[in-house]
């Protein structure tokens, strides 16, 4: 069988409605990646909306697969990503106010924090159908199964009795 | 000199204001590619805001080097692509409202109509840090030096006072 | 299941014969895509062989997907492109006898007029397996369904009588 | 300027000698990056010896732009990696023995700790010039400058003091 | 800098020549590669002309970053690729009239032999701007420096004298 | 259906041990490539244990889609390649000892050889789930069917006799 892009089915739309923020993170991504919109295969993009309650945050984490572009539609973010242990593991950041855009490079650890009075809203676009996300906190915490606390404590530098209590909580998957 | 991914320079952002859209054809495209933007050297994504007047048009064109995902923000479009001789120049449509998302294939000739009672608002994002623009009239009827007549008869099969007229034009270039 | 290079079945040859240009273009495309020759799946290249009446056009077109090498094999062709928006819509031409070489870069707009005194042939190569073709006068003015009047006329600054006349014509596709 | 793939200086080899492990992690990488072997130039993979004491932890880290594949050429390792929010954060680990191989895709979190008696040695390559590292605990709590506190107690649901204690820690970067 | 692909400079045509064929191989490339043609600079083709005089051959040699589409333009050629170790080393075979085309897949031994009565011509095209060629007789036994005889003789089980008869031809080098 | 990155199966670990080396060559090559590996799907990365008898060559050969990093783990290796022709067949030697690295580009003709005293292992690593390998001896005079003496005799200037010679060898294969 011989392979060939997709010119067919691009035509469903998908409709992205505001998500409710009722959460211990105060914010909810509802992604349009191609699990969502069957036509984005082999084209190489998706999208997502973010929804922040005040002071909602989308916690430290990496699209494995794709750089992220954003723009905030509503309100006011204080955003950042770290770079690489071969980069210093500086930090960037910045506030963007509605109409700003900002880039996450694939891969590199990133958050969005919700300083604005109100609700905020951002649009994202990543460079993948497929570009996956990882929550550090719940990758290393609520993995199934979890992992070992002898890798955690060392990783860490802390004692059995904090990743315990770590691995405990309820992590919340906001995407 | 050795390549490396840019992690660097990322942090300068891009605000982007809603345009003014007084021109014939009644919508206007903000562009943050990496000329505007240039942290998104090597990244492969851009976006770019696209607003309408009522009635207003972004005109049949393509983007030769990406995939365009768009959602809107703001009021009511008509959109729809075209696809390849080989696929039966197939054109495919479709009513979208705020909160609908929609995509357009690398390289087919798109367009986007203002439906609605007032202003049309979309967020568009490509799946390049250069996606490029072609508007298809443009292109063939204001190009520098104009393309000879004499093709540009035979290939739409009209007579040359039509092809006069319409290379007399002022085309607009909304993007 | 795995996937590898195909190594297998690429030693069937296609055959290419001269083809007649007696349509309103004056032109015929032969083309050995990966739908003619299975074996070119995975390989990113296919060819076309061609064919100019006298004042034959091959006219303006893109491939969406691949950049077209051309090499003149008999007659003269005038060939053109057009660059992007972004680059001011510059058009490139030049007249090509036996043994010239030209590029057309992926996506431009660009045309081939036989400008000899009698037929003229050219073997064009592609940087893709798929190319595609899309005709611009046969995408926006013979699409099935047709686009709406209201998109053309605005786009093309033009009264809805000529839209009209343009769908109607019997639009050849040469590919 | 035209771009060809590099041709020369591919010669020059780069010594990697058994590394100290005399530190807190008790492991220590030995890259062969681009940055060390020039001639890796647009040839897309890289190399590194990892060296572990007895009880020494590789602690996780991802690498954002490579894949890892890994032998073990002396010892034995315990390793794991966690897949993608997606994919329910699932932990895959495996005990290594001496000429086991195993691989940690692109982007996700993955570690090896020496679960041996003695010394344990692995060879890993990566699929790019330039895979990059970002070990987890040095990109949150010892970046340049800090990530906000408000970020990381929201994160990781602890309080203030925890936050505090682990920023104070003298983390090691052992690549 | 940011990079950009090139719209500019590729309408400078280059002119192929019959080429001369009086040499030991009774063969003779002409490339338009991107060293003769700096217009392909980012564009991923490539063209070449092949004229043979009666029983030239095109000997056996592999392009390392380029799978080669080839069309007879005139006369009879046989030709022929091997596989890899992995499938087998299978050699497929075909003889080529005017209009034929076929596909050697990038990095696999290959050759075109005129076994027709008069001369053949062959239009080829890469996909690559640099696809490079490695003449493989050229390569073992006219290298600079030589290749050790210890390593030829064992490879191809033959006496020193052999080796050193090889390496003392004077090879001809048809591209 | 979509087409995804694998997150899942990579965890079943292959076992490589020392293999044995008693052949017409002196050395054995064990692949981890994505035949014996499935879970390297899409992961564009593979890897090679090669054991040396005192003596051993791993004889001249490509990796057809593939870069491969190599490291000596044990003994001494006399290593090279040859560029391509547009670069002069130009020959890069060099002697390796244990903890050396060095770097063979995807598609050239290379070779290493045992020169110390005792056995010799290097770990491979390459740019591909299936790099392939063409041994040249083995493709040029043992492939199925055989290639044309007419062409052999050609391509190295040597009589019917010596190419008779030659194919009738039973050629070893060592991967």
């Amino acid at each position: 069988m011989t392979r060939k892009r997709t010119e067919k089915g691009e035509s469903y739309p998908t409709h992205v409605e505001p998500a409710k923020t009722e959460n211990p993170l105060g914010s909810q991504v509802t992604q349009v990646f191609v699990d969502q919109l069957p036509g984005l295969n082999t084209l190489g993009i998706s999208l997502a909306r973010i929804d922040f309650a005040p002071k909602g945050l989308n916690p430290p984490h990496t699209h494995p697969w794709g750089t992220e572009i954003l723009i905030v539609v509503e309100g006011t973010l204080y955003v950042g990503f770290v770079t690489s242990n071969q980069d210093g593991n500086r930090l960037f950041t910045k506030v963007l106010n509605k109409g700003d855009v900002f880039v996450f490079p694939i891969g590199l650890i990133h958050f969005q924090l919700n300083v604005g009075y109100g609700n905020a809203v951002a649009i994202a676009a990543l460079s993948s159908q497929n570009p996956g996300t990882i929550t550090i906190a719940n990758a290393l915490f609520k993995s199934d199964p979890p992992i070992s606390p002898e890798v955690l404590t060392k990783a860490f530098q802390v004692d059995k009795s904090t990743i315990d209590y770590l691995q405990k909580q309820s992590w919340y998957d906001n995407n």
